[in-house]
């Protein structure tokens, strides 16, 4: 059934960059309320995949993105960069802008460099999935999800209006944080965390022993789910937020060897106080996260 | 509807020690299929709580174990070390013994030094949840777990018999195990996971900043769960198996150094072979693990 002409967005006609996960999610999240959606994407098989969700998928982004009124990038932090950079030959003209890339600050500068008949604004959508490509892809992906916009020097109200219509459409929460801020914060939720995972498989898969799988309960499936990331798209994101990432990562390893010498002395009482400190934080976060 | 005789245990008469979530589980899962059930807790507020389940509630070991053919032990590991102490005197005629303590090693020491009218095996089920106490209790939570039986001094074929039949109604998969080995194993697979998920925790909160909680995902979710677990049940585990925890430990942290120098030194090329991998690694384990 055709939504209601009510339902439409302030844009229709959308070309997407990057027909993965997250792009794919979002194209068939909001494939009925537009009048013309295009994919772009370099790899044949994604494509391909995506071949019976738009009315166009080309690999050429100046082909693709010749009469879009939002074009939204959604490729990994430095894909983006190099798509902002190719943009103002590709569309002389310009466009509504908006990316889904991971970190912030780098992309937002290299918006606010942009001509001016851009208008852009960055975005980061809190959701995503250790899988990827389009065959992951699901419209409810963004649904309830914190959706981070980042204003810069190429940000509009219309763009601005344009994005939270979008936002609106897909069941995100809108969350305006300042590009730096952003990137210091998913530092410690989502980069740190990633680390943490991959060094935990990383350790677990040095024991050489097939035994170690075969006592692993939901924990350990847990806290190494992070590590079967998409390593293309976690390089980008390590290295274009390295001062965060490294500051984070220092603060980890100092409580990591506070609790090692903990347990080397045996201090008991100091141990137990720091479980509990922990318990109590985690806490506090399910009643913020929830 | 009272299940047929065909399902019954070769046990009628059992006494759980601990009335949590594990003790409160298996109390649940096996309530149809015994004549008598009897559970023992030292709290007043889990006595009140598992009332209703059982034909005798009490504070008391030895009136509770009196006449059970089989004690199962589900409290943290040095509570086990103390009720393994006190059974010879509250049951002089000994009985059949099973315990779920997460480190076996030293249990199974104590279980082989008890007097020989008790035939006894360590287990431990691979399951459980950050969530304590009987309110949490879940018939079904050992379903599909992989439940690991460690052998010792003490172990008899009669014993290992009615721990194999107990493993098969509650749907546990059992898996045999030295305790050394079994220490060893679950040093890597839960108790480095726990205190990196604990850190993790304790890095985040130390921002000091509640917008790290709204920029988080099902990553930091997932990877900070564990931080969540019974500081009491924890400090026990991590006591108990100091000596492989701190061998992983050192381990993880060499881990996370070797791949801080790499983003220190922006070594693209490495850093991305390690990311690979890690993801590699995670492929595997999925593979063995689903």
């Amino acid at each position: 059934m055709r939504p209601s002409l009510a339902d439409n967005l302030p844009v229709r006609r959308l070309a997407i960059v990057g027909a993965g996960l997250m792009g794919g999610s979002l194209a068939l999240a909001l494939r009925p309320y537009l009048d013309h959606l295009t994919l772009i994407d370099p790899h044949p098989h994604a494509r391909q995949a995506a071949a019976g969700l738009a009315d166009r998928v080309t690999a050429d982004l100046a082909d693709g993105v010749t009469d879009a009124e939002l074009v939204i990038l959604a490729a990994p932090v430095r894909a983006i960069l190099r798509l902002v950079a190719e943009l103002p030959a590709a569309r002389p003209d310009g466009c509504l802008l908006l990316d889904l890339g991971s970190t912030k600050e780098i992309i937002c500068r290299s918006m606010a460099a942009m001509p001016s008949q851009f208008q852009a604004i960055g975005g980061h959508p809190m959701c995503g999935r250790e899988t990827a490509g389009f065959a992951a892809a699901d419209p409810d992906l963004y649904r309830n999800q914190t959706f981070v916009l980042c204003r810069n020097g190429r940000t509009t109200p219309r763009v601005e209006q344009v994005s939270l219509a979008i936002l609106a459409r897909i069941g995100s929460r809108p969350l305006f944080l300042p590009p730096d801020m952003h990137d210091g914060l998913v530092g410690a939720s989502s980069h740190l965390p990633y680390l943490a995972s991959a060094a935990l498989m990383q350790t677990a898969a040095a024991l050489r022993d097939d035994q170690v799988w075969r006592v692993s309960a939901s924990g350990f499936r847990d806290t190494s789910r992070l590590s079967g990331s998409d390593p293309a798209m976690m390089l980008d994101i390590l290295l274009t937020n390295r001062t965060a990432v490294l500051d984070h990562l220092q603060k980890y390893l100092a409580e990591l060897t506070a609790v090692q010498q903990l347990l080397q002395t045996g201090d008991e009482e100091m141990l137990a106080q720091w479980l509990t400190t922990a318990q109590r934080h985690h806490q506090v976060y399910k009643t913020k996260y929830e």
